[in-house]
C-alpha cells in the first residue's frame, strides 16, 4: 500500500518511547499530562448518565446534530457566562475532545505551505496536527507571563500567518500564564492585522491562588473589532474527564459553519450518550464543589513539587512555580558543572526511579535541550518529594 | 477570515434542505437514514454504563489509547469472531463512529487528485468525505447483487484507484447485497490489481430471512494474498445505538497504524466512556436478542413497504425487496405517463404529507433523477401504508 505524503510530516513521537519504559515497577512519574483519576466524580457522573438515560433516552442514544446536543451546548453557554464570555448557544459547537477543535481548525484553516505562529514551547499534538495539514510552524517566544508581544508582532507582520495559537493560561507544558496587559495587546494585533488568534483553554479553571485575568475571548468585548477574530476551545478533560471527550469551540459564525461541516464528515457528530452526560453533570450544580476540590489538590502537589524542586536540585534549575495548571516548566542550568541536556537525564532519572518529559519536542522550532516538563498532577505530596529527591540523585 | 479551498469540493447538501421541511406537523418521513429510537435496549445500556463506571472508573472516565479501550477491543473481536472474521484485539482499532473510519482512511490514503471507485449510487458522506481530501471519485454500477465485478475490473484497470469503497451488504442507499460469486471476484481483483478494497459494513447484522453472504473480510481467508489488502469497517450504531458513536476498523498492521496516528491528532481517541459502556453490553450476553428483536421489526417493516409501493404505485416504481438493512431503493419508470423525476415527487410528496430522498446526491457520477431512496426504518406498519398511500397520491 501506498500512504499520502503528509504523514512523512509528523514524526514518530519521542515521547511515546519514553512512555513504553513507564511498565517499569516502582517508576514515579512526572511525564503524564493528564488529570489523577482519583479526583474524577464518579459519583455525580454516574447519576449524570442515569438521569440523561432515564429522562432523554432518545437525545442520549439516537444520532444528534454535529453541531452539538442542544441541552449541553445550552450548558456550556452558562458555564462561559460564569467565566466571563458572553456566548449564545448557538455560537458554540461540541467538539471530540478539545484535539478535535485543533483538527477541525487545520482542516477548515490551513493549506499546505500556510504559516502558523504557536508559542516555542507549545503543546505537542498541537504541532504534529497542523503539520498534518501541511503548515509551517512559526515559533513566537514565551516567558513566565506567556508570549512576548512585540516579537509576536514581528512575527506577525513577517509571516502574515493563517492563524496564531495560542494557551494563555497555564499552558502545556510551560505553566505560563500570559498577563493582563499582554491580553489585550494580542487583541490589538489581531485587529491591527487582520489575523485570527486561537486561544486554547483547557487548564483557566484549575487555579490555585487567584483566579487567571479574563480570557482573551473575554477581552474582546474591549477591543472592538476583535470578537471576529478569536476562536476560543474549551474542554471538559482536565477539570471533569477526559474520557467523556467533551470539548467546545466558539467562533465567528463563517468560520463555526465551516468546521461543523468539516466535523460533518469526520465523525458525524460527538457521542451524545457523553453529551448528555455532561449537560446533566452540569445542570446538576456539582461542578463548582469539583473544581473548588481539584484546584485544592493540585496547588498542595505544585506547592510540594516547587519546594522539593528548591531543596534537591537547588541553583541545577531555573523555574516560575506556576499559579495553576498542572505543569512545571523547568531549565537545567548547568550551575556547577551539573549536567544541562534534558534526554539525558531522563534516561537517567528512568534508572533512579523517576520519569518526566524532555522538553525539545514541545519546540516546533529550535528546541531548548535544557528543558523539561514536569507534571504534578498524578502524584500524592509523598511520592512528588520522593520522586523529585529521585530527580536530585540523578541529576 | 479566508478557508482552504478543500471545502469548495463539498456541494452544501441538497437532503439538509429538504430536512429543514420535516419539522411541517403530521409528515410521515421516509427521508431518514437512522435506526428507531424505540428499538434502543435502554435498560441494558443503563445497566451496561453503571456497571462500567462502578467497575472500571479509571479506564471509563480517564484518557485511554488511541487504538481504542482493550476490553472492548476483545468484545469486537470476539463479536466478529462469530461472524466468521478471525482478527485479533490488536489487528482492530475503534473509531468515533464508522464515519471516522471513512475520515481516517481519507486522512492517510488519498493526495489531491488520487482516483478512488465506489458504488453508483453511494453512502452521501462518504463521498463527501473522500473528495474533502481531494479524491476523484470514479463510480462503479450496481444492481440488486451488488456492484457489477466486470464493470469494476475495468475500472480498476483504467483508472487504477487508490482504494474500492464497496458497501456490499443492504447498502445505503442501494439495499443491494453482493452475492457470493461477486464477493469472491471482488476478492481477486484486489490480488490481480493490488488494489485495496474497502467494505463498510454498517448494516449486516440486518437481515430478515436468512444470514447474507459471509463478509468480504471473513472470504479473504479462501483467496490467497487477499487478507492484506481489505479493510472493513463495523459499527453499532444502526444495530444497537448510534449515539454511543462507536465503530472500528480491521486492517493490514501498517496501516492501522498510520490510520492510528491520524486519529491521535483527530480526537486522541474514542470516548471511553462510551467505550467502556459498550465493552459491558457486549459482554452482558444482551446483544443477540436485540439483533433478533431488531431484524424482526424491521423485517415486519420491510414487509409491509414492498406490499403498499406495488399496490400504491404499481407499474411506476421498480425496486428489488431489499433482503436486510434499512433502505428501499427504487426508480420511478414513468410508467403510463406518471412523473419519472424524483427531485419533482419529493416537492409534490412533502406537500402530501409524506417525505423521502430524492436518489441523484448518492451518485458520485452522473446522477439517476429517476431514483429515490425509502427508509423504512423509523415509521411502523400503519404509518409506512398510509405514508406510501400519500406518495402514491402524489405520484
Amino acid at each position: 500500500m501506498q500512504f499520502a505524503t503528509r504523514l512523512d510530516n509528523v514524526e514518530t513521537s519521542a515521547i511515546r518511547e519514553l512512555f513504553k519504559l513507564l511498565g517499569k515497577p516502582g517508576i514515579i512519574s512526572f511525564a503524564g499530562g493528564f488529570p489523577d483519576s482519583a479526583m474524577f466524580d464518579v459519583e455525580g457522573l454516574k447519576e449524570a448518565s442515569a438521569k440523561a438515560l432515564a429522562e432523554e433516552p432518545g437525545g442520549a442514544l439516537q444520532y444528534g446534530a454535529t453541531e452539538g446536543y442542544d441541552p449541553l451546548r445550552a450548558q456550556l453557554s452558562a458555564f462561559m457566562k460564569g467565566k466571563g464570555v458572553e456566548v449564545a448557544p448557538d455560537g458554540l459547537i461540541v467538539t471530540t475532545g478539545s484535539q478535535q477543535a485543533l483538527d477541525l481548525l487545520g482542516k477548515t484553516l490551513i493549506s499546505p505551505g500556510d504559516k502558523v505562529i504557536v508559542e516555542g514551547p507549545t503543546f505537542l499534538a498541537t504541532i504534529q496536527c497542523f503539520r498534518l495539514y501541511g503548515a509551517e510552524l512559526i515559533s513566537a517566544p514565551i516567558d513566565a507571563e506567556g508570549v512576548q508581544v512585540d516579537r509576536l508582532e514581528q512575527l506577525i507582520a513577517e509571516h502574515k500567518p493563517k492563524f496564531v495559537y495560542l494557551i494563555p493560561t497555564f499552558g502545556n507544558p510551560s505553566g505560563a500564564m500570559l498577563n493582563l496587559e499582554r491580553r489585550r495587546k494580542v487583541l490589538e494585533l489581531a485587529v491591527k492585522y487582520g489575523t485570527v488568534i486561537v486561544e486554547d483553554d483547557p487548564y483557566g479553571d484549575l487555579y490555585f491562588g487567584k483566579a487567571p485575568p479574563p480570557s482573551i475571548m473575554s477581552l474582546t468585548a474591549e477591543v472592538p473589532g476583535s470578537r471576529e477574530l478569536v476562536v476560543h476551545c474549551g474542554s471538559l478533560s482536565k477539570v471533569l474527564s477526559p474520557g467523556l471527550r467533551i470539548g467546545w469551540m466558539i467562533a465567528p459564525p463563517e468560520l463555526l459553519a465551516k468546521a461543523t461541516m468539516c466535523k460533518q464528515f469526520s465523525d458525524a457528530h460527538t457521542s451524545t450518550f457523553a453529551q448528555a452526560t455532561a449537560a446533566q453533570y452540569l445542570k446538576s450544580g456539582r461542578m463548582p464543589g469539583t473544581l473548588a476540590h481539584v484546584r485544592k489538590v493540585y496547588a498542595e502537589r505544585a506547592a510540594a513539587m516547587g519546594a522539593a524542586l528548591k531543596r534537591e536540585l537547588g541553583d541545577a534549575i531555573a523555574f516560575t512555580q506556576p499559579g495553576g495548571g498542572l505543569f512545571f516548566w523547568a531549565r537545567l542550568t548547568g550551575a556547577n558543572g551539573k549536567l544541562a541536556d534534558a534526554n539525558v537525564l531522563a534516561k537517567r532519572a528512568i534508572e533512579k526511579g523517576v520519569a518526566f518529559v524532555p522538553g525539545a519536542p514541545f519546540f516546533a522550532e529550535k528546541p531548548d535541550l535544557a528543558t523539561l516538563r514536569l507534571s504534578f498532577a498524578t502524584a500524592n505530596v509523598e511520592k512528588i518529594e520522593e520522586g523529585i529527591a529521585r530527580l536530585g540523585a540523578a541529576l
